[in-house]
C-alpha cells in the first residue's frame, strides 16, 4: 500500500488511544483533542447520533471527521452546513454505496461544473435481494424469510423494509448535489401496511404471509407485462425526494440488478442521452472499511496543505 | 466552482504564455519550465507522441502531468515506470471511458488493498454503436456508415475499427492492476479481414458491404440464440488482454449496453459475487474536458502538499 508518505507527515496516522477511559462520546473527544500531534480525524463507524454530536464538534475545532455513520449528514441544515464548511476536512463516501465511487463520482461532475438534473438509486440491498427474488418466483414473505436467515437485513428486517434507510441515502446524494431538503421532505411510499410496524418484531414475523399479500399481487401484475419490481430512490431539482416500488421494463439499467447489489444512474448537463450508472455491492465490512480508509487518505493529504499555507 | 482556494496559492493556474513561439514540443516545454512560478502542470490533449514526449520529460524536470493522450502511458515499460514513480503528478484518468470514474475507482481499490482479479470492458463508444445498431436489424456496413456521418468515428473509421484504441485503454487498465505489459502484448482478434487495411478509406468504405459479410453471419448466429455482439476487452493476471468480438447472454452486464456507451465490469477479491460495474458516455469533448480539469485539481492539490514538505 503506498500512502504517500503520509505516516512519516501528520499524527493523524499515529495509533493514539485516549488517556483517559471515557463513557461520554463528547469526553472522549475532547480527550482525542488534547492528545499530541497537530492534525487529527475523528472516523465514525457506528450508527450513533452521539458520535455524529462529537463528529460535528470535531470539525469545530479544526479536526477532520470521516464517517460511515449517515446520520450527521442527513440532519438539521444547521448540522450540514457545518459539513460542507469543512468539506475538505469532511468524508462520507461510504454513506452511499459503501466503497462504489459514487459520491466521488459526484463530486468531481458538480467541481467540473456539470449540472446534475435527475439521479435514480437502488440503495438497499437487503430491500433489492428480496424484489429481486420475487423475479424467480418466490413470495415476499419467504424472500424477507431468506433475506433475515442470511444475514441481509438488520435483526428487526423493518428497519430495511421502512425505507428509512434509503431515505437517509437519497437525502445524501440531493444534498451533495445542492439541494437544500431534510429528511422530513423525503416522501416514502412503503409497501407495506401500516400495521407491519405495530407491535414487536415478532408478531411482524409470524403474520409476514398476510402483511406481503399486497406487494405480491403488485409482482404478479408486474410480471404479466413482462416488468419487475424495484424499490426506487429519485431525486431531481424540480420534485425532489421520493422513495417508491416502481415496476421496470426491461430496457431499464436496474432491471437486471440482482441480489444485494446497489445501483445509482446520474442524468446531467454531460450525460443528458444516457445516464451515468454504477453499480455494485453496496454493503459489507471490507468495502465499506476500504472505503472510509480512501477517505482518511484524502482528508489526510488536504491537511497537508494545510500545513503548507500555515507556515 | 469551488477550487478550494487553489487560484490564490500555485502559480500553476496562471494563464501563462510561452514567451517564445516555437515549432518543436520540447523546446515548448522548456519554455514553459523557464516561465516564473514554482510549480508547473504540462497538460496533454493531443494524440501526437511528440507532445507525450514532452510529458515524460516534464516529469522528469519536476513539472506536472495531465494527458488525455494515450501515448504516453502505453509505450515502452520505461516510459510506464517513470510515470508510476510520478504518480502523485501524473494524471490520465480521462484515458479509458472519458469522465467515467474507472482509474479512480481502480486506484482506490488497490490503494486500500484490493486485489483485482478479472476486468471486462467495453472501451470504444463508436464500435459499441455499431454492433448495437446490429441489434435491431441493421446490416454492419450500413451501421459503420450511420456510424461515419454521425461523426462517432474518426475520419477514417477502420482507426476504430482495428482495435488498436481499444488495446491502448485495456493495456492502461492492466497496468494500472500492475501488471507489466506492453502494447505487442494485447491480442487483438479482429472482425474485419485482412484486406479491409490494405489500400485507403475511399477503397474500403467502397467494398465495405463484402467485408462486413462475416459480421453480419456472426450477428445473425448470435441473435438465433439470443445473444447480441459487442467488442470486449478482457485482462486478468493468469490470461493477460484480450480485444476479441463475443456474443454475449441476456444476463451479461453489457447485453443491454447501447450507443456509444463505455462500460467496465470489474470483479475483485471484494467484489468476488457481482462485478462492480461503471458505464456511460465515454467520449466526447466536454466530458474529456471535466475530467482532465478534475486531474488538474488533484495534480495541484498534491503540489500544495509538496510546497508543505519543501519549507
Amino acid at each position: 500500500m503506498d500512502i504517500n508518505g503520509l505516516e512519516e507527515n501528520i499524527d493523524v496516522l499515529q495509533r493514539s488511544e485516549c488517556t483517559q477511559p471515557s463513557t461520554n462520546t463528547l469526553d472522549a473527544l475532547q480527550a482525542f483533542n488534547a492528545l499530541p500531534g497537530k492534525r487529527k480525524i475523528w472516523v465514525d463507524n457506528s450508527a450513533a447520533a452521539s458520535v455524529a454530536d462529537a463528529g460535528v464538534e470535531a470539525l469545530k475545532l479544526g479536526m477532520g471527521y470521516v464517517c460511515s455513520n449517515k446520520i450527521a449528514a442527513t440532519r438539521s441544515l444547521k448540522d450540514w452546513y457545518v459539513l460542507l464548511e469543512s468539506r475538505q476536512r469532511f468524508k462520507n463516501e461510504t454513506n452511499v454505496g459503501a466503497a462504489l465511487p459514487i459520491l466521488h463520482g459526484l463530486r468531481s461532475m458538480i467541481e467540473t461544473g456539470d449540472r446534475i438534473r435527475r439521479i435514480e438509486a437502488v440503495l438497499s440491498g437487503s430491500v433489492n435481494y428480496i424484489f429481486s427474488s420475487l423475479d424467480s418466483g418466490f413470495k415476499f414473505s419467504d424472500a424477507v424469510r431468506e433475506a433475515v436467515s442470511n444475514g441481509f437485513t438488520e435483526p428487526d428486517a423493518r428497519i430495511d423494509l421502512s425505507g428509512t434507510d434509503v431515505a437517509r441515502k437519497l437525502l445524501i446524494l440531493a444534498r451533495t448535489c445542492g439541494d437544500k431538503l431534510t429528511l422530513d421532505d423525503v416522501t416514502v411510499n412503503g409497501f407495506l401496511p401500516d400495521e407491519a410496524f405495530e407491535g414487536d418484531k415478532k408478531r411482524f414475523m409470524a403474520q409476514l404471509d398476510a402483511l406481503g399479500e399486497r406487494v405480491d399481487t403488485l409482482a404478479a401484475n408486474a410480471m404479466e407485462t413482462g416488468k419487475r419490481l424495484r424499490f426506487i430512490a429519485s431525486w431531481s431539482p424540480e420534485n425532489g425526494c421520493t422513495c417508491a416500488l416502481q415496476a421496470l421494463d426491461p430496457d431499464h439499467a436496474f432491471f437486471t440488478l440482482e441480489g444485494t447489489d446497489n445501483a445509482v444512474s446520474i442524468l446531467s448537463d454531460r450525460y443528458a442521452d444516457n445516464p451515468l450508472v454504477i453499480q455494485g455491492a453496496g454493503a459489507g465490512g471490507s468495502l465499506t472499511a476500504s472505503g472510509v480508509l480512501s477517505d482518511v487518505y484524502a482528508v489526510a493529504r488536504w491537511m497537508l496543505t494545510q500545513n503548507a499555507q500555515e507556515s
